[in-house]
């Protein structure tokens, strides 16, 4: 019933968009961008207009003979015949300029051979920088996440947008709009983090950055970005990929779709990626309240939404909610899935069921309209090429590797810190002994550039974590000695560096095909690395522990026993540079960690923003708390906090209030600090969070500076979803902490007024 | 809004009601219940009414003297004179009889002192047998949910109901009819496992056990029951009690609702306690849409719907949904608690509070005529007092005695038993060691009197697992030679029996005082368990482990050493000499476990009847699927399922089916077995559970019998929430597993017609 009445609905507003169709042609760019769409629509045949609905892998067949020119295959060469939606990584194996010569040809072979010279857009991924050959590879964004940074992020992601652009792309599936807070998950580290305000500012900065705010994508300078995967991917029962998705309504609105909600209306995305998953029994590809509902009703979008890999096809042979391929597709369709990523058997299907079926050609339509809107934005049909050139200047400039570092040195979390054990001194005569599974083979040579000649270093691995076999890793038989070695290296140094974590197989994407795995049903560190630190520390030296590692992961023991812990996550490039640069005091941490560290994996489901009841009862056997609270990170700084002041004690629904806390360097180097604003609402229609992140600011101050940080607070800061599931502005007793994490803060009160 | 409108057809239902009271006076048993109520609530006063609302604990002053005589405290003086709903747990602490006798003189007492002689409702709980001084102890409710015999089930709490009764209850906050899947849970025992289907069919077999099939309430043979805790408890995030409860809507009404529907409308429970939790933010004591929506407008329910201990209260200072105390009594009067347990704080404002708002009278009515309706029920106005010569011959009669031990016996799982290990022979003379910290004083005597002359034991019980210290109790310093003396015990053996598990103290319910805690962040065994099995092992010696615990725990390490493994879970007061019987093959085993058991507790939740999506993707480093799954329990029959047939292909929205299957008894030994049907939708508009029990019986056969079991499927069975929300029944292929676990059955297919 409610389907029929929404597609009734649906009806009416794409017949009133038929009648704004002219017969001008779509060529002339003095038309607007909406005249151009439907002059091409109406021209369209079925076959052309599902083509505009379909995406395929470059792998397929679009790769460079030896001479480096396109080379297609027979499959691509048919696909491309009616014109193509897009293309998915094409080129991403060569280097940019081999890649933009070559997606030159690509595009120019495709606008040659469809009957309308419609262009293709090509889509790449960008979590950690362009996922293709030659780019600037930076952290990921649980890393940036840790930085704070929202400016600096969004400059991150304006390199990876030109950089894309420069060898030939238009689109990228990212960023991850995703609320990460189960560490099982193997895509933990492609998100934000546990934190919905933390999360929001960064995919906000992650797409202005992309497409240039907006105006880099007609320029030619940007790509388009698609924030995904809409919705609640992240949470996937048991952290396990493709698994059903639990979550009420109110917590969905009020945590999980805020995201994406900027996305769509404060950075203005391109695109929106579905989700694999089902969203409280209703598969997310097939659901035309989420879609269509919020988020066109609601929210307003008007990109276009593409499906995750073979998603739609997925709703009839793994979801199990279509009962044919050709229902899936129906399905996908209605519910407002504009393109098919990859499957070969779901929209290809559309020409012929509209043969049965004519009403659905207005739900084509409806799609077509958004895929060639979104060519039109990027200007393809102006000017499809690029100009190699810029490529040849632009991609991996010196100004982008010094981001890519700069982004580093904001991003490292000094977790521990005991005795001051950080920064070594670079003036001392020391022997540094750098040892343990996550050492890279240039590690000792970054540190040797970072630290000058009075200290001497040793470097050792020691073992591996895992191998790869088939698609599953599997972890490796250790050489039994290899701890022995590992501490007798140790022994003739000063002070240990030791690199633990987890390898890139501990922590990956689950895909679909069986036996590929990533999620994991412990946090515990792979291997025998709690037995390392344990002996390494029994020599009673510094003990210095760099975490690298894509999935949060249970440290009680490292955190026991280490002097100083740096959680670095997964940093650019040239992460252990920057790492070293810290060790020797280049510059002052000032990392926060984006999520929780439990003590256990049982204390999971774990967040620091969790209902206040829900922090009621401690667990048997186990201590209180996190081991290292949301927002946690210490500085070489020695930060104070004091004077917190607020401007009223009295907020209307109608006014704003402000409050600021002063905070002075008592150390004695110069630092960043993250200061942070919480709110807690006393009391609500609902249960409500025991405090939430509202705002933060990342300041610098030098030795024995002080600054005043003063935050807004606006009425609307204090909105959710209240016992009629509206959104509500309840009267009453607000706190408001000020501080240095989740847990260390100063606080004070003020009332909303009725 | 919408609590308004509530609010105003509400008050249209009360005055109607209104309408129809009478000046016939309330003694006159001639009248209906209905009558009497209305004349009686039209002589109460605004705080009589409120008395009729609370319930008060025995232990503020309600004991008996040093010779047995009632002795009342000044402050229960004080509460009695204007009547009271009822009192929780009089005389718990006497025998039978010196409780009887008591709770005569304190139902007279209150009789005699209020205006009207209204009786007072006794109450207590009941989940393995009634809990106070003298009564039958049987197992818990996870225990009697391992039988898979309804029935049984029904015997055992139709005792409960008489023992109660005998002793001066009315009613008792028992059974628990929440659905428990997170063993962290410090209460999981105290419910009937994972599965909706099962627990379902042991709620209600519960409550017409203790209500006498309704019939004993009038009677003054058994009492009223109060299901338990109305909605979602057993749901708590991270299995942490008081904490936020999140699941969806769909979940809620397929999985959660129905054991308590049927609660209601199979089995006329008299009572409903509502959850300490919240559900999706919304809390249980203040949930009109719960309470009063679903709870009485959809499923008609008449009786009275309790608070959980001070919860009314709780919802000002605990869950801060409710600005004061007076607010928080209206909130819960609005979504309608009926009576409020133990709160001094809550809805003793309401006489003062319906001064200034007398429409709440009309709500304070509604609840009063439900108390009075129940007290009516139980002939409490006819017939206050106990027989105490009845109660002389009723409690723990050897019927009762030995209805305990029969319900051990249907209850204990062999979850392993390599190369028949078990059972031991009686005949040849063997040496037995009973080891392990959960052996009890009188284990060795319980064996002795099961095996005969042939069997010498050795027992040593080598360490405890937890002290009490405060409200919480804590690990022990272990004898470090604990082990080691263990093993030389077990060297003279022939046999050894470990009992391992968990002890009273490693899961309870963590109250709301923050020193009890009873929920853990792990699964493991508590101590050096695992380290004591391996050990034993090596010596070559078969080793049984009887495993005793209140929650589920991880046994890998057990389950790869251990010959055969008995889950007793918590048995009756005669649970050893039962194990015993079953070790020594007096009786075949046949218990079926009521949970998954999970390798680990990173992979919860787990449960079997999770979406099929669920089971796509394995974790790492872990091996495949449940440690033993849902369903499971060996036998010393040998069972061989064949012959499946269904009665047709096709099922209508207005026929049944028939499905059987041949079940044969290949082993030497008569045995029983539970025979278990589950059913999968293969294509829902919803994605739907991977499969759902729906059906078992309970079989015996002898040694080379074979019988043909027979279940019918009904449309019924076949409804799920679809896509709106709606119950719906879709057309269709199912598939009809019929077997002895929900891993190892025979199947066959249907469909269901458009």
């Amino acid at each position: 019933m409610k389907k029929l009445i929404f597609l009734a609905a649906l009806l009416i507003v794409v017949s009133c968009n038929t009648q704004q169709s002219s017969s001008n042609d779509y060529k002339d760019g003095s038309l607007s961008i909406d005249e151009r769409v439907e002059a091409l629509l109406s021209k369209l045949s079925i076959e052309e207009k599902v083509a505009q609905m379909r995406i395929f892998h470059a792998n397929i067949g679009t790769k460079p003979d030896e001479n480096g020119n396109l080379k297609l295959s027979k499959k691509v060469i048919e696909k491309l015949k009616l014109g193509i939606a897009g293309i998915k990584n094409p080129g991403e194996h060569i280097d940019p300029v081999a890649a933009a010569k070559l997606n030159n040809e690509l595009q120019k072979y495709i606008i040659e051979n469809n009957r309308w010279g419609i262009p293709a857009l090509f889509v790449t991924e960008s979590y950690n920088g362009v996922d293709a050959e030659g780019c600037t590879k930076f952290g990921r964004p649980m890393t940036s996440a840790a930085s704070f940074n929202p400016e600096l992020v969004q400059r991150q992601w304006d390199v990876v947008g030109r950089e894309a652009r420069l060898r030939g792309m238009h689109m990228c599936h990212s960023p991850e709009a995703d609320i990460v807070r189960d560490p099982r998950f193997g895509r933990m580290s492609e998100a934000f983090g546990e934190d919905t305000y933390l999360t929001t500012q960064m995919v906000v900065s992650a797409i202005k950055g992309v497409q240039g705010d907006y105006e880099g994508l007609g320029k030619g300078t940007h790509i388009g970005a698609v924030a995904k995967h809409f919705a609640g991917y992240g949470q996937v029962l048991g952290g396990s990929n493709f698994a059903a998705i639990e979550i009420s309504e109110r917590t969905l609105i009020d945590e999980i779709y805020p995201p994406f909600e900027a996305a769509v209306k404060e950075a203005n995305t391109l695109g929106i990626m579905a989700s694999h998953g089902d969203l409280n029994g209703v598969a997310s590809h097939g659901n035309p309240e989420l879609l269509t509902g919020v988020l066109r009703d609601q929210w307003g979008f008007e990109g276009y939404v593409v499906s995750d890999s073979n998603d739609i096809a997925r709703l009839f042979y793994f979801m199990k909610v279509a009962e044919s391929p050709e229902a899936a597709a129906q399905m996908g369709l209605e519910a407002g899935i504009d393109i098919d990523l990859y499957a070969e058997d779901s929209y290809s299907y559309l020409p012929e069921m509209v043969k049965n079926n004519p009403d659905l050609e207005e739900l084509i339509d409806r799609s077509v309209r958004r895929v060639l809107r979104t060519k039109f934005i990027l200007g393809l049909f102006d000017n499809p090429y690029i100009d190699i050139e810029e490529t040849k200047k632009g991609v991996r400039s010196a100004a982008s590797l010094e981001l890519a570092k700069e982004s580093d040195l904001e991003s490292i979390i000094l977790l521990k810190n005991e005795n001051k054990t950080l920064p070594l001194s670079k003036e001392k005569s020391t022997k540094v002994a750098l040892l343990g599974p996550l050492l890279k083979e240039n590690t000792k040579e970054m540190f040797e550039s970072v630290s000058g000649p009075n200290i001497k270093f040793v470097a050792e691995k020691g073992f591996q974590l895992t191998n790869e076999k088939g698609g599953a890793p599997e972890l490796l038989e250790r050489d039994p000695k290899a701890i022995a070695k590992l501490v007798n290296t140790a022994k003739s140094a000063d002070v240990i560096v030791l690199f633990l974590g987890g390898d890139k197989f501990t922590a990956k994407e689950a895909y679909f095909s069986n036996s590929t795995l990533g999620d994991r049903a412990t946090i515990d560190p792979v291997g025998p690395q709690n037995e390392l630190v344990e002996k390494i520390k029994t020599l009673g030296k510094p003990v210095i522990v760099v975490l690298k590692h894509r999935r949060t992961l249970s440290i009680n023991t490292i955190a026991s026993e280490a002097d100083a812990i740096l959680d670095t996550w997964d940093l650019s490039e040239f992460g252990d540079e920057s790492t070293a640069k810290i060790i020797f005091g280049d510059v002052s941490p000032s990392g926060k960690s984006p999520v929780t560290i439990p003590r256990s994996i049982g204390q999971l489901p774990y967040h620091y923003s969790m209902k206040e009841i829900n922090y009621k009862k401690e667990y048997l056997f186990l201590g209180k708390g996190p081991l290292y609270p949301f927002g946690h990170g210490l500085s070489y700084g020695d930060f104070e906090y004091s004077n917190i002041s607020i401007s009223s004690g009295e907020i209307t629904r109608e006014t704003e209030l402000t409050v600021s806390v002063k905070v002075t360097n008592n150390g004695n180097i110069k630092a960043k600090e993250v200061v942070q604003m919480y709110i807690k609402d006393e009391i609500g229609s609902v249960t409500r969070p025991d405090k939430e992140l509202k705002g933060f600011e990342k300041i610098e101050l030098d030795a024995g500076e002080s600054k005043t940080v003063t935050f807004t607070i606006t009425p609307k800061m204090l909105e959710f979803t209240g016992i009629s599931m509206k959104k509500v502005l309840e009267a009453g007793d607000y706190t408001v902490k000020l501080g240095t994490s989740s847990q260390d803060y100063l606080e004070t009160t003020f009332k909303l007024k009725k």
